[in-house]
């Protein structure tokens, strides 16, 4: 099921609707449709009930959060929860500012989500009311490491379940779980950091996964982990000896433009607790 | 007078003011500058009228419309109409959501646009007052193919009439007619389709070429849509194996950027019903 | 001190709050994470003061402005200012428009600024309370050359007097001056100026130069200058035939990625009068 997911989003091509920051937005389109999917950017309150309604997924990322499309998240994600679409925050910046911390937590009450994708920080702060978010990076004395691995993932499962939703938490070791499986994902590379937008990429990316594959949400989920992570791998290995980050970048999308099942097969790197 | 309306735009230098989505804004700045014209963007009410008022062409955009731009539309919209600029819109989404639609049509009988340009879906959701606009992009069931393009053309010509401006549908075939004459042109790649905002980008790169072509719009317009599909083809030459549709994106606008009256010549490909 | 301030941002790596054009934002972004430093943006009143608290600098870029941004630069202008934070302004289109003007104007006379860094329009603009700015690009005429040298260094150096900060003048030759000293720099390359936002990717990481660099503000805002010239030199070198403004734009930031305090020195292309 775990690799399947990609063929799936590939012939379903789910259209997901994108409330996100202005940052990375372009990049989060064109990962949408480099893995078959289409984006479409909507965040005035007056649209976004109508654009939902004929997507299939719902990205929300307050990554630029303002008046405005806060509301426009509270409306769209309503409503996606009333047509059964898959629906995914990104708290980014959660525990770095009130206004960040206290919209999370206000949307993780309100609406049903099937995934919450974020930095070990940020999904902390969610977990505890708080956090010590370092802008929108992790703060390393959080991180997940092969040391804390085995609490770590206990704390997923348990977040799980209290949130009654996936919850992913990216970094050098990513993990994926739901209250009784938790993915382990030791894909990627450091320079990944090293890019704005890779986390947000990967949230549009998994929104794809998720609603193209409602039967295996957890899979699809972590599947999307996984090609992101190796995009990250194939991308760096064309680098040249002059290409700097905004170069891998590109390479990144194109990879996942290039990636398949098979592919994906190969270089996922993972095991299940 | 075709091929030389890039020259032209060369020449003149055109500053075209924007009032475009922050999706694929970057994008549509570049590429006007890869065509040898100047970008401003401005979407603030109070900003708007003095802004237009310094450049040559408006080109609007209301891919993430929200109501304080809408607003600036309207006042750029008139200023501009005031001034005899040349004024372009790209209604994207409209059919995709009640708000897109309307503001679409209102835009149009309120403001005199010189163009209208966008996929099959939008201009006929404009021609019927409604649509089945897939997200932004067309509905497969509505394209433009060698089969109906005697109808599509005469579709073209009528609503050309009834608008009383160029009409420009772009898809695999592209069409840009005004009442008496269809150019019909058949440059570009359907990996085209694979990255966001090719259609912005020949929006404002469109805006430009009819600004600094005031005698000769129809021509003007369908040579930028050539100059696109040709720089679709020319960025695909240059592609290798590993590159995707992010690094298509640079191939193409760097393709504008080396491009020349000569070049058009040589690789345009259309006909004029 | 010179080239060691870039050094000091890589070992530092400073936090920088950017409330800028949604244009350039990406690359603004890519670029800080390339030199060393962690982008956040934030223009959302109720979130900037929280924001602008936990960073190092805070760049503010009018580029597109509108009335939220505009009172958030204003809250967050203050608050950087009570925290001793660096803070730079980027008049973008000041003479363009009344509000970007008027904007500019406020801004320095409510906020202390460290640098403010423009084209020579808005600089002038600035010096004299209006101008003639040709969009978001310098008038021509108003260029610092070989021959008004002399006359410029001293209105830099005056103006740095009157405003009481930086006076960062960039163009063909790029002035960086305080009241005693300025920096006559020779970096950079012509074709910089036809990829959009290497003026606003310059503010977001001289903002990070003088955020690492508290003690030799003048020195570090004039090491960024020469960085940026140098990468658009670097860039430049390692360009295709086929390659454009697209690409560059990529190859610009890839160089910066890969630049240190030898490449630097080795590089950079000054004298101080």
């Amino acid at each position: 099921m775990f690799e399947e997911s990609f063929t799936v989003v590939r012939e379903k091509a789910p259209l997901v609707h994108n409330i996100t920051n202005y940052v990375t937005v372009n990049d989060v389109a064109n990962i949408l449709l480099a893995c078959g999917a289409s984006p479409i950017m909507s965040d005035e309150p007056e649209d976004v009930v109508d654009i939902t309604s004929i997507c299939g997924g719902l990205n929300i990322n307050i990554g630029t959060l303002n008046k405005r499309s806060i509301e426009a998240m509270f409306l769209a994600g309503h409503r996606a929860n009333e047509l059964g679409h898959a629906v995914l925050l990104d708290p980014v910046g959660a525990g770095a500012s009130r206004l960040r911390t206290e919209t999370a937590q206000k949307l993780t009450e309100e609406i049903r989500f099937d995934v919450i994708r974020g930095n070990i920080s940020e999904i902390k702060t969610l977990a505890k009311g708080s956090g010590t978010t370092r802008g929108v990076d992790a703060d390393a004395a959080d991180a997940v490491t092969q040391e804390n691995l085995e609490g770590m993932v206990a704390f997923a499962k348990d977040l799980s379940k209290d949130k009654k939703c996936i919850i992913a938490i990216t970094g050098a070791i990513d993990l994926v779980a739901d209250e009784q499986r938790c993915y382990v994902i030791r894909n990627g590379r450091p320079e990944m950091g090293r890019i704005t937008g890779t986390g947000c990429q990967l949230s549009g990316m998994m929104t794809a996964f998720i609603a193209a594959n409602p039967e295996n949400k957890l899979d699809a989920a972590a599947a999307s982990v996984c090609a992101m992570g190796l995009a990250g791998e194939i991308g760096y290995s064309h680098m040249k000896e002059e290409d700097g980050n905004s170069t891998y970048r590109n390479r990144i999308i194109d990879a996942i433009c290039h990636m398949n099942e098979k592919v994906l097969k190969e270089g996922a790197n993972y095991e299940i607790r």
